[in-house]
């Protein structure tokens, strides 16, 4: 395996995320700031490991070493922040719209929304950016789900990312009305009780 | 206006649908036919109106008639057939799960599923046919929605959309597992209580 500061050439698929040697926090933080500004600039197509890697100062073949790939490294850019509340410090009966609210508040800031929109849109349209969206979603709220205990945490998770994605997509980027419009609140107050309902029936 | 069959050059937005003369079913359905094999092989940037006429034999003018713009024939064209049964026919309480069934075994049906995924994928990338959508949607899941005499139809309607697009979203496009893989009556068994209660919750 090659050290890490190595100038080698690109190499996709060299070598899988997670392996390849040490890795600095400060090297991935440098990669994915330089691929949030490419990917919002120029779109997922247009965006290319060899220009992020330039503008990061570091060889292409790094990047591929921490995110494996151009899906990987768009997924890990845009969808980072969609840090989801760890449930077990909510009542049983609150998780529900704890869960929607975190999601829902962040998705009305611009700057999220901004990210949002562009993950779902590329992820749409491009099967290698659906399968890492998975594997964020995996992480992020079946993680969640499954350190509650509940029997099934999969198929739960499966049924609050339906809700709740299908609710980004109407409100947020197909903006039907009256959804678009309806207050903050209201649609946590509406939406909540069925990811509740996903939580807790057998 | 125009007479039917008048061969004039294609004039985009010279008349909104709606107006312009006497239409014909058989010609509706002509352009509708040959929409839904121009864009089921060049998808949605890469068809013309003027593409569409050619392979109906009419001028694209008619085609402007009749559905005002490409991305009025493409939403026509793709989600003509997302029916909605009329829910003053089902029992109060079983209406949540008969309005699921009746969309996830039309997308369960390939053919269904194909035009499903063009129609969320293009409407994701392109505001006018965004637009059309909500004008299908409205039209379809409002009216049903409607017609059982509950307040705040819209609303109602919004979320009912929501939850289920983001089940056709997750389980058909992005395919995310373990919702892709599960059994449609275990999904429709799952969904059916949201959609009720976006439909009887005050």
């Amino acid at each position: 395996m090659a050290a890490v500061g190595e100038a080698g050439d690109s190499a996709p698929g060299s070598s899988a995320p997670g392996h390849g040697g040490p890795r600095s926090a400060g090297t991935r933080r440098a990669i994915l700031q330089a691929a949030r500004a490419a990917f919002g600039a120029h779109g997922y197509d247009q965006t290319t490991i060899r220009a992020v890697a330039a503008a990061a100062g570091i060889d292409a073949s790094m990047v591929m070493r921490y995110f494996g790939s151009k899906a990987g490294l768009f997924t890990a850019a845009v969808a980072g922040d969609l840090v989801i509340p760890d449930l077990r410090d909510v009542p049983a009966a609150r998780r529900g719209e704890a869960l929607t609210w975190s999601l829902v508040s962040r998705w009305e800031d611009t700057a999220h929304d901004d990210a949002l929109i562009m993950l779902l849109r590329t992820a749409v349209n491009s099967e290698a950016v659906a399968v890492q969206l998975q594997a964020v979603l995996s992480r992020q709220v079946f993680e969640v789900v499954a350190a509650l205990g509940a029997v099934n945490a999969g198929e739960r998770a499966g049924y609050i990312q339906a809700q709740l994605l299908g609710l980004a997509l109407c409100r947020y980027i197909l903006r039907l009305e009256p959804l678009a419009s309806l207050a903050t609140a209201d649609v946590v107050s509406a939406v909540a009780p069925s990811v509740q309902r996903y939580l807790d029936d057998a």
